[in-house]
């Protein structure tokens, strides 16, 4: 990982960190969705009926009851038939992503990500030293016939993606793309990671199958409860079979035993005593409000010549720039004018994306979204 | 690692969820002296004064007023002097003892680790295929005059040690014996990681000195809650200087971003409203009697040549039995009487210790300990 990655990663930090900053940098959830009630209540009722067994340590899978609502889920949203001892519980998404590495990957294997691709796979991978193939992401997903020579080149062994409005871009794979990548990926029977986090914040449009639709064994689903109810508990899942589950739990075990007992319980409580499709289409409605602003104040007043993605769903644009113009140039002036965001070549492992920039819309109220758009507005134009 | 040490575990833990088995076998604290009310309270406080940032994502390096405490512990009970940035907190000290490895280790590196060893370690390093190197343990600590000569061979690049208590064989490092240690690490410019899971547990005799006293750079310190708070957090830490921090900051935000933030600031609020001192205490006084039946009814009950550790703390008894006897075919009929304990073997991993075993005194209560140590005196007598 280049050390550009890092230091850009701790300026945005250490500027988000100033109240004074309207950041549209971070990945992060609003927090005045967060269900504080409901998760209290949740944590009293766990800790009053069983406090002792919640503190004590616990099987490296996961709270049963948790891994069947989980699986149960899965069926009902996605169709796919999921047994709960294909499911462990992981710290976020982000564990799933090293565990696969840790599983999977030696000094030097290929594997395949998409160009812009999701920064945090980028760290967590790179630790196993891995070659990477970024292959564009086009309108639908992934270039596929990109993808097809790149396998048909050999020596492939795994290809990450977010198939819904995807991190950085905000771009959904096709239902005809799904099919093509997983047509590639079972003809060279290599490992196919799907990164969920957003697939429940869809805004428009109809829900499209998980690639788990048409590849039986070979896949590794990550999914989250960030997103959808809060990321402070760190709190995900790993979904796959057998042979590569059982690598996996080995994994976990030797990485840290265990996730949190007590927030799996919490979180378990938490979805059984509440409405929580009615608590998803409330956060879908508050982003959809704030990605319609942020758009239309984009189309507004950014100058003419700048593209920008509507994605579906989700919580991040997408901006290109004309090619002349650097985002870091135009981060570091908007830094002084205290908006944040993160300039596009965090998410090239290879170079490029110097004039693209991701914008997060799900963090900012609407008054900053209108404000901190107008001030890049204004620097653009000084460029 | 071989598939023994999975084999065991898995066996183990199938017998264990027998309600019926009286388990010496797991690490576990007793649940009992878990502070669950003055928990109750802790997360209400925390939840009703900052839920939602206690909900959001978080600093990778970990709560900063917890961090705080725990560097002002170490000052009050080890003499050490820690700066809060030379904390980080992490899930559990199995997850130091991971990302240790992450940074430091490629395969086929050598590292030194105690025989027998603690199989957390073991299972943790072993993901990144180091090769052991093995040292005996004696009744004072490691045997150094094997250490030095085996770090005078060359090429070892780190020591993993757990001097108080130790994890499975219950020795405690005498002061010499420390001292001779961080010479030896000091002189060979490698890496001394002191997992200290038990230290706060000492029943008899006086605290010893941590080998950071005379480590300046090159040590790694693990700490954990699990064991004077409560395991189901998987809340520990891991101390360094700023070198070796700012590559483990990097691995873990790799990893999983930052541990759960909920839980840590649910263990400060624990630690600042309550008396934690008093609390070990209570725990000390309930296991040192335990230890000390389950002694007494092993002097007792066990034919003469058996051979048992008389631990200062900490929560195992290790038993050597004659060498004709195999702690495995032991193992095997009592777990037919519902007797369970770990069989030594487990702990070396280069084979050894069939004569060995590991007994957990902290988990059982005084009826199931008299119980289980007479069910197994009367087995071994049949061998």
């Amino acid at each position: 990982m280049g050390t550009t990655h890092k230091s850009f990663i701790r300026e945005i930090l250490r500027v988000t960190e100033n109240p004074k900053t309207i950041s549209f940098a971070g990945g992060l959830p609003n927090l005045k969705f967060f269900p504080v009630k409901e998760i209290t209540n949740a944590s009293l009722k766990v800790l009053e009926e069983d406090g002792e067994n919640v503190l004590q340590y616990n099987t490296t899978e996961g709270y049963l009851p948790l891994r069947e609502y989980i699986a149960e889920r899965y069926r009902t949203k996605n169709g796919l038939t999921v047994d709960p001892d294909e499911i462990l519980i992981t710290n976020g998404s982000q564990q799933g992503i090293d565990l696969t590495g840790k599983v999977f990957l030696d000094k030097g294997d290929q594997i395949v990500i998409e160009r812009p691709g999701y920064l945090g796979a980028i760290q967590a991978l790179s630790m196993y030293e891995p070659i990477y193939q970024s292959i564009p992401l086009l309108g639908d997903g992934i270039d596929t016939d990109l993808l097809g020579k790149t396998f048909k080149g050999g020596g492939i062994k795994l290809f990450y993606t977010v198939p819904n409005f995807q991190n950085p871009s905000g771009i959904t794979y096709s239902k005809q793309k799904r099919r093509d990548v997983a047509d590639i990926l079972e003809k060279h029977d290599a490992i196919l990671i799907e990164d969920d986090p957003y697939g429940e914040l869809r805004f428009i449009g109809e829900d499209l199958p998980s690639m788990g639709t048409y590849i039986k064994d070979n896949i590794i689903l990550l999914g989250t409860f960030s997103k959808i109810i809060a990321p402070g508990f760190r709190l995900g899942w790993i979904c796959a079979k057998k042979d590569i589950m059982e690598k996996i739990i080995i994994a976990k075990q030797a990485s840290d035993l265990h996730s949190n007992q007590l927030s799996q319980r919490v979180i378990y409580q938490y979805l059984i005593d509440n409405d929580i499709d009615r608590h998803i289409m409330r956060i879908r409605a508050a982003y959809k409000k704030r990605r319609d602003l942020m758009v239309s104040m984009i189309t507004e007043h950014f100058p003419e010549g700048i593209r920008c993605t509507e994605p579906e769903g989700g919580m991040f644009l997408w901006i290109t720039l004309p090619e002349r113009i650097s985002s870091l140039d135009l981060f570091n002036l908007a830094i002084q004018e205290n908006v944040a965001f993160v300039p596009g070549n965090a998410f090239y492992v290879d170079g490029g994306g110097n004039n693209t920039l991701r914008l997060n819309f799900s963090n900012s109220d609407e008054t900053k979204i209108e404000e901190g758009i107008k001030r890049l507005a204004d620097i653009i134009k000084t460029l």
